[in-house]
């Protein structure tokens, strides 16, 4: 009550929210209008053989670069990383993609070079308060995104906000199983739907068609190893290629069968579907629609839609710009 | 302000809660204070060759007598109904288990009749508020309950309240697909756990292994089709019978790979398990915690409890108290 009244008389501070995606391979940063315009961004790689001290000190000289480039300072930060985390301690717990971040306090130390709010999530929970927030969910109150890519991970939002759980670990989608005595997960589950439907999952199951009988039929049968991918996959199985089909059909199966459970399970009014797999976008997604309204209760499946992922290479950054939003509470003002 | 002061002063006028159970073979009514304490209660046949009005009749006449013997007028009434339902209209519409119920306007008659604010709900979901409020998920934030009966049903405790979806029909528990090349269901999914878990499917799959290779050896081969009960399984399993063990033992898998899945997803503090397939008690729930602690990442098994329902008999009647208060919002005065 006290500041004396800035030259626009009603300017509250900075408003603009700086994001921060961590990952294996390469750390983004951007800086946004509460309303999502993004007004700066930047990405380096990760290195994570230089250790954790080296890469924050790099990303913390990132972070300054691109706030100046912005034009303005920010009223907060969110941070989405590769996991596991404890996010109220806000450290980084040795993640499988970051070898050597042993309980690192990266909110702590973005914090004290940045001097302002810091708020932390996994990166999948961000994708999803990302495309809820600025993207593919815009405007949609309950909604699942699920992540494909060389996992499944997701995020459930019930109410416009992320669920999160009793502990903070709510959503792990890609671990709900499809097939009870099916193939077993390195989370410990057997048949999660990650074993079935992400790219890894894909790639070694044409690998296995390819080695079982018939598959020395396949057009598929000569590649190098590294050639198979999901993109090969599809392409086969759309040119007829048999045994490409049989795993391309069962794809869509396993992946329609977990959305018809999710539908039963949360009636949600849209399922978002971001990551690389996705990128087959309608030879995904009209198949998927399909096989899921197959096997949906009517009334609920009438009220979903299943939609593709918008925010694409700027997720990670909209993600985090997110989480800083919503955790602020800075959210609740616009 | 103008009304007269009571003879105690503060109090604020009838404060009682009515609670209506509708199923297709009896009907329930019972009072209780907002706290829980059950004031009076009675049931009566439901009788459906009569039809829905001779039998709301006689339901209004049971509400009168019941809460006459309460001694003081009710504030609200809640109502448990087996589905589907129009929530919104207040409408029953045509229940397999209530032929000739079509299109019923269950809410406007008993408000009508009884000068009452009435809020309806399907019987599963007001179970799951009834065991939260009242039973084995007092105190608890984020509960998952299942009812294993006839069927497999249930409810979501998201944040104290029900989780009611998009459109009212979330919280489809029994029908997660567990197997997406398993069982056919009724609701077009395939797998789905209640066509493992339940005590129909339980019955099921036991006259099937009878019929299979191997099944003569065992001791329920000569039983009567209406004496292998859900109970008989789990006895003769117990006894050493190989064919009821093998049932028995998919039972306990299907369920515990659901459960792990629910962990997954909801990071749950809790999980109440009710139904007529729960009164097996341990039996159950031994085997069930040691399948589900297998297949489920550690630290969310670790804050989870798994336990059987309190309220037996009476939980039709507390879930539907259950409802009037959440949905009159006098459960946030208490």
């Amino acid at each position: 009550m006290s500041a004396a009244p800035t030259s626009k008389g009603d300017s509250p501070g900075p408003r603009n929210v700086l994001g921060i995606d961590i990952g294996g391979t390469k750390m983004a940063v951007g800086v946004a209008t509460p309303e999502g315009k993004l007004l700066a961004s930047d990405r380096i790689l990760t290195t994570v053989g230089e250790g954790p001290g080296a890469a924050l000190g790099r990303l913390i000289d990132l972070c300054r670069r691109v706030i100046a480039r912005s034009g303005e300072p920010v009223a907060v930060a969110g941070v989405g990383c590769v996991g596991p985390l404890d996010q109220k301690g806000g450290l980084v717990l040795s993640p499988v993609n970051l070898p050597g971040w042993d309980r690192v306090p990266l909110v702590q130390t973005i914090r004290e070079a940045l001097n302002a709010p810091v708020f932390l999530d996994n990166d999948a929970n961000a994708a999803a308060m990302g495309e809820h927030r600025f993207g593919a969910g815009r405007g949609v109150a309950n909604m699942i995104y699920l992540t494909i890519s060389t996992g499944v991970g997701g995020g459930i939002i019930i109410d416009n906000h992320l669920y999160q759980g009793e502990s903070g670990n709510a959503g792990e989608v890609g671990h709900m199983s499809v097939d009870f005595n099916g193939r077993p997960c390195g989370c410990g589950n057997i048949g999660c739907i990650e074993q079935y439907a992400s790219g890894t999952a894909i790639v070694k199951r044409m690998r296995e068609a390819l080695e079982a009988p018939g598959g020395n039929k396949s057009v598929l049968r000569d590649l190098a190893a590294d050639e198979i991918t999901t993109k090969a996959v599809i392409d086969a199985a759309e040119a007829g290629d048999m045994t490409a089909k049989r795993v391309w059909d069962e794809t869509i199966l396993a992946l329609g069968t977990a959305l018809a459970s999710f539908i039963h399970i949360f009636n949600p009014r849209r399922i978002v579907l971001g990551g690389g797999v996705t990128n087959a976008g309608e030879h995904l997604l009209g198949p998927l629609r399909e096989a899921t309204r197959k096997r949906t209760v009517r009334p609920m499946m009438d009220i979903v839609d299943i939609v593709q992922a918008e925010l694409g290479h700027d997720v990670g950054i909209f993600g985090a710009i997110a989480v800083g939003l919503e955790r602020d509470g800075r959210a609740e003002k616009l």
